[in-house]
């Protein structure tokens, strides 16, 4: 195929997550003109948002402003819009404000979490992709340990604080032994007639181990140290229904006013945007150069793309390989601008895996090498420091964990907005204003 | 008169603001049981909030979580709930939950922003007294450059660019130098199509100076320092109207998508709770020990309170005036509990007042002694410093001002939650979808 294009190509990069970032720190003084389209104004580090939600973090300690990034190099663009679609004829990317023309695309827009055809669990049950739905989980177990604080009526007070996640994946792991932290150290001495340990946190798992993508002795260490943390861990638990009560199970009901939702991802938008079919999670399945079949110019990287590893495995939905695909395609495209060869097909390479359970405890998976305990949270610790990508925010988390390690305590636990809606509580209550002499306050 | 409770004299605290906290700080140990009402979970540090504003601090480095700072003293309780009125025959505190008896009561609840009857003004000009009005001019300030960079129509550009302050006091200077900075060093190389240092910053003032609570010739410096930032002062300027548009004056109309309102505030509820009068700005005349007028056991701290200083003025709403009044009152209600006279009157000590403009730039009203320039802005941050009554925020806060300082660059320019209405520029733009082609991308 013949390339033409005025001047210098134009790469649009559609999500400025691990795969369009990267893309486009590579693209940084290539002979390309490169605009990042983006509905956020800053690039989140997902793999730490679950300390967002448990009050560890603030939001500016794992998100970067995008333009901040690419500020000093002139030919990387930012656009802050909502893609709409995608004109494959005219090579257009629309938005909601503006047409952006592209000679190369790459699509980058990651995924969301999936309910597998039940969303109308999604307010009950809210997952953890964006800031909003951290500092709403934040907000939901904050607040529930308050309403537990006033209420007179004993088993409310018993479900406001049961606390279900769904999912024994690495978010479901962290979430689970985050929320036992906090309940068992930080908020411990904050509340006057319940008693915060009491809290009962409770991780359901569909399969019949955590971590799957770990080996199965990692998958029982990491059961016995959510346990040992006072986890409840629930595995062959498939959920039946979820609603404004709690989480009912094939063989029980769980009441409970907070339910966190971190069982699956599904992609959406791109394969729409494209006019292409899609596996059962949403993925385009690629050419081994990452490209859309019949569209050479055309590039899909990070959980959106569907492309095989080894062993009939595909390379895995997470952030190191979304980092490795952005990085080959804009290598890819810099050669062809230079009028060069596509080069070799795109060879995922597997570092490992990590997952923190919680204090001084960790699973870290590096094939040859296995480690848990103290040393693998360590690591944990050290990699998430190396891989934030900005130069401000590791000083400020360092210095955040540091402090959060010397005193057990939680400096970010505010609730901010509006309180939310506890639909239970609210339809129940409203005849019975309970008194707080009553209540032996 | 005559005192009487069972056991120990139960003392509830309305608001957790700098009178309240500052009450129930003085009452650690005292021989009464204490309960702190507030609809937040979190005490803020009102001064440093204009930061959050202007994306140099996050929430969570200006608030502390209430109960995280009684959590070790167990005759202070908390409840999170919202005040409806105050049952002054039973001496019951109603909330949205609870009814909650009281031997003392200390109504420190604080004043809102004003619009001096004007209410319709306030969804287009946001005034700056909660963390979400902080985080909401953030992303209005943030999303006005994002607008611009995009829009292809010269006047629209033009009129995202323009930003209006009303009020020429300490948060309306802080504010303008604030933006100013933002533009000319944070954003400056952010922007491909626009220059951000194109942005006019109008901070308008009804009187004939700025900062009135100063000398004059402090004022006339907070003036020049301002305009050396860039930004345009306007005295003698009265606001006539405020719509989606813009800013009308007497004689001129300025169009601008973001106006930030400073220009007053007022206290709302504690009057009508208490059935009382109240002056224009909705304060209660009390004793010169800050109890109500026939009710020896209520007392009203911090900005609600209406009491005589010097020289026919009354004590300013301010920090340091709220911090007293709770502390008095508090040392009031401890000798009571204890059998003890009341003691002598409530007596102001005024420290000083202190505002800061830009880098390197504030000025400094300690009586006699007087500073502008770099010293002043030096005792300003060491000031602000030392007031953060926690412990781990000084040093965050530390930390984030010194890398800014070296830097020039705000870490927390992030844009959460959904985008800000832009009603003007949405109603004349939804027939005419700006072509980035066109525009000159």
């Amino acid at each position: 195929m013949e390339w033409s294009w005025k001047d210098r190509p134009r790469v649009v990069i559609v999500g400025a997550g691990f795969g369009g970032l990267s893309a486009a720190k590579t693209l940084i003084g290539a002979p390309v003109d490169v605009t990042v389209i983006d509905k956020r104004n800053y690039h989140l580090f997902q793999p730490l948002l679950y300390q967002v939600a448990t009050a560890d973090l603030s939001p500016a300690d794992v998100a970067w402003p995008i333009r901040g990034i690419f500020s000093r190099h002139r030919n990387i663009s930012v656009i802050l819009g909502t893609v709409g679609g995608i004109d494959l004829k005219k090579r257009e990317v629309v938005t909601d404000q503006v047409r952006v023309p592209y000679d190369f695309l790459i699509v980058a827009n990651g995924s969301h979490h999936s309910y597998f055809g039940n969303e109308q669990w999604e307010p009950h049950a809210p997952g953890l992709k964006r800031i909003i739905d951290a500092t709403e989980l934040r907000k939901r177990v904050l607040y529930a340990f308050e309403r537990a604080e006033i209420t007179h009526d004993a088993s409310e007070q018993r479900r406001l604080m049961n606390f279900v996640i769904v999912g024994g994946g690495p978010t479901g792991v962290e979430m689970a032994g985050a929320i036992a932290e906090l309940s068992r150290w930080a908020l411990a001495k904050d509340f006057r007639r319940i008693n915060s340990k009491d809290a009962r946190i409770i991780l359901v798992e569909a399969g019949d181990r955590l971590l799957r993508a770990f080996p199965p002795h990692l998958s029982d260490y990491a059961k016995k140290a959510l346990e040992k943390l006072g986890v409840e861990v629930m595995l062959n638990a498939r959920v039946e229904d979820i609603d404004e009560c709690g989480v009912r199970l094939s063989d029980q009901e769980i009441k409970a006013a907070t339910v966190i939702w971190g069982a699956g991802v599904v992609v959406r938008d791109a394969a729409r945007w494209l006019s292409v079919e899609t596996d059962r999670s949403g993925r385009i399945a690629v050419n081994p150069d990452l490209s859309l079949p019949g569209h050479p110019e055309i590039f899909v990287v990070g959980d959106a793309a569907k492309v095989l590893w080894k062993d009939g495995m595909d390379v895995p939905g997470i952030a190191p390989a979304a980092k490795q695909g952005g990085k080959y395609v804009a290598k890819l495209i810099a050669r062809l601008a230079q009028g060069k060869e596509r080069g070799a097909p795109f060879r995922y390479r597997h570092y490992g895996n990590l997952a923190t359970i919680g204090r001084h405890s960790a699973v870290v998976d590096f094939g040859r090498i296995k480690l848990t305990g103290w040393l693998a949270w360590w690591l944990w610790g050290v990699a998430h420091i190396y891989f934030l990508i900005g130069v401000r925010q590791p000083l400020i988390v360092a210095t955040q964990w540091f402090w959060s390690y010397l005193t057990f305590s939680k400096g970010a636990r505010l609730i901010t907005g509006l309180a939310p809606l506890f639909e239970h509580q609210s339809k129940k209550a409203a005849d019975t204003k309970p008194d707080l002499e009553k209540a032996g306050f």
